[in-house]
């Protein structure tokens, strides 16, 4: 990864946030660490624990900087975040277990302790495929949610209907982890500008990125090298594609996440079967 | 205006566009002139009028830096764009007959050529008052409408039940302006926070903000000196106010638009009947 | 030039300046339109000028959206700016006469009116050329100089030794246009950076980049397409080549400089023979 | 700290480096930790240890998100830099030794393994008095200097006379940190313009600004609260003065440093007496 870079941009919609290693990305336009997701307060010692893992690498002997990137959301609600738990072989084991293939979703990993829309909020997936006209392009977004609003799910006000609107007026406590990846070749000023779209798909969820709201966009492609750029031209497609998966990744991070009871106090998951009756009432099960 | 200049602060979502003056508002924080809001290849022509009136105003005999805000959409597909017909004298007369109260609507003014999913667009404007436990200010928002997109009306998928859903993929034939005044005391990073959640109305309407869209924020704090800033913690109830009276002033500017015959070809109004049909389908009309 | 578009950047180093065209040179990364420089008042009408110019050219038929890029400098101290006396019999005759070869340096254009560090200042140009086994890439610089500071040449304080050291405290009054080009591989991101490493060139000139001094650069390459970009570690030598040669090109707009006289004032020619002593006084004539 | 936070800003005038907590000062406009300057592969284990001190401070009990500021150059020339030796009790001591008054300068602290223009670099600072007529503020700067470039003592060629340009070409070797801090009252836009005026210190001592060089300037106004903001009339004597200390701050960094033998190599202090000789030369020692 560090040798092979990808081109990649931090797309920022709101930067109440810890992201560590944004504003390299954004001068280089590349990642050369894995990207790992956890909580707020645990950033630095993920981090830390990023580069040691890395420097053993082979390879690495003569590496002197490394710059990795590592995003977070404030799990404080449920866990005991002012304990910092992870560390330098939670990072490890990570690491040397990654694997490609389908990602679990919902209350897993660095979305274990999240809430988002005052439900049990998580890690969710979605992805959507450009036609072959357009290119045949793929946009995988993964989301970590954790932040407060108006529940609305394909236009029906599911959170009002369930009664919990739930504003965060805390500072800090609601944030919302993205990540894009895309097989079309595109670099950072165009990485960039699709990860501005992921947050048109936030908006339609009922997030208004309150103050304390960290709504950060990690986009990258997987296309190195000599292969053209698309133009501008050939990117609105992939804005819409972007757009979409992201309100449904976000959807997924509600409806896979289970009930956790942490430390610090219980997140209830989405009802799923009331919700299914909201959008059958709006009409909204398309 | 030019001496009494109010806190102001430019969020660009997407710079496909040409609004004058956008750098120095963003560097000074401030605006000295009205904005003026005109056709896409108007704007020079707009700016340098706007200058030329101000020159001649009581008390400017020694200024010789004037910079001008005057913001555009394309309105090519109906009317004669390449003649660019705006000149000083529509300006002053313009400027002249400014005045306070209520903003006309619809098919009038910059918004006259206008097309918006596929229907007539134009201005639009809508406001939001805080309660009074939240400081009791208010946000104003104007919007010049002429982008494509999938129209959504509080959720109700309104474009594709109508069969319209009018993607743009030329570019440079869709954009938003929108204006964003407030009498909460903000000053430019606050205000361009601000504009940023214009954006969170807009992508609710159903914009992915195309590649060709020109979507600029212009948002101004009509309260000067001395009045203590509102903190950040203070922020989050005008984030989600400018959200919500965006997404009603893009709404605003449909319904009260009416179809507009140009020299390059015909938008008709929003069919209002069909649509309440479609927001009652799907339980919208809240 | 409209079809055929070169990859571009601004960077902004203080935006107090009318630069027209900057957010969407930033946004999609490419020039559109050749780059016009004049007076600070002047901008639209030049602007609406060269859109005039360029709607008539051949194949431009089918076009309605075009991005001009202005840059001004405010030669107020000299001339009757409040006139705004460009229009677009100038502009045709520019675009008209433009050709390749040496550019003529000195009072001339853009510059015919302006001053720096108290002397007439006006148009310089520079080089560098990279060694081959850095790609023997050149990269060029313009600059428009109109503005104030201690001018200190090659190190040598000269603006102190000829006792005028002239600090502009008005606002709006000095400013700068830089234009970088280059025949090296690069495209928006990179071009950025170039141009931030012009602001180098120029501070060593004596400039503190006051308030009201618009300091931009415009920096753009002559490679189009399929090649490939060089690498971020690749840019140190071109770094210093712009910075180099913006520090050159500064001295050779004062240096071919004449004395003028405007309708508001004189402006003196840097008096050479002074300098080559003040520069053998501090041993700088290298 | 944390309560009665500063307004502040982040200047990134090249983005190759780890500054953790950037992002956030950018969008909050303000430091709510102490500034830790470390070694770049210690900035996580840094940061870390700064919240851990800070979590455990009196009334610090509620809270459950810190953004610490921790900058960083790379002393990998001297030290073993991948051991990665900063822990939390460093920290812990450096924050309880903390006290007012003049700073220890030259190979101390963060600047213990630094170099700079070839010898040995390591922490400095300076500062500029405004005239009461200006307001009668103090602007103060800390460096730590790590970078590369034509060493130019006010004026004089000093790296070359001594025939040692040290152009840095390996990625992530050089850096320069710049802390600016002002009793004038100004907040996140001005500091902003503020720290962009570091930079022109920073070019006249002859650095341009490498690829691999992380140039950061931390701004904060010790001013908090109702006082009347400076308007941007009132900043160009600030921005001279920013840009005359800054330059000075780094040559202090290497007048005052000595020859330091690490554990990958050793940097020599510049010779002092050469230096003088040199400034004799070219007239410089004003």
């Amino acid at each position: 990864v560090f040798r092979e870079r990808v081109p990649a941009a931090i797309h920022i919609a709101n930067a109440f946030g810890k992201l560590v290693g944004a504003t390299q990305v954004r001068e280089l336009g590349e990642l050369e660490t894995p990207i790992l997701l956890t909580c707020t307060l645990c950033v630095w010692k993920a981090a830390d624990g990023l580069v040691e893992w890395m420097l053993t690498q082979q390879g690495m002997d003569d590496v002197r900087s490394i710059n990795p990137v590592v995003g977070e959301t404030n799990d404080g609600g449920l866990n005991d975040i002012r304990a910092r738990p992870i560390n330098a072989s939670h990072v490890k084991q990570a690491m040397e277990a990654a694997s490609t293939g389908a990602v679990e979703e919902g209350s897993v990993g660095a979305g274990a302790g999240t809430i988002a829309f005052g439900w049990k909020g998580g890690i969710g997936t979605s992805s959507r495929k450009l036609p072959q006209n357009y290119g045949g392009y793929t946009v995988g977004v993964l989301v970590q949610s954790n932040f407060g609003g108006n529940l609305t799910i394909a236009g029906a006000p599911v959170g009002r209907e369930l009664g919990r609107v739930a504003y965060r007026e805390q500072n800090g406590d609601g944030s919302i982890m993205i990540v894009v990846a895309t097989d079309a070749p595109i670099t950072s000023r165009n990485l960039e500008r699709l990860g501005a779209r992921a947050i048109v798909g936030l908006a339609r969820t009922g997030s208004s990125m309150s103050n304390g709201s960290g709504d950060f966009v990690i986009a990258f492609s997987t296309v190195r090298g000599k292969t053209d750029e698309l133009t501008n031209d050939q990117m609105s497609p992939l804005f819409q594609a972007v757009a979409e998966a992201t309100e449904e990744a976000i959807y997924n991070s509600l409806l896979k996440a289970r009930t956790v009871k942490g430390a610090r106090g219980t997140a209830e998951a989405l009802p799923i079967d009331k919700v299914k009756e909201i959008l059958r009432k709006y009409n909204a099960a398309r």
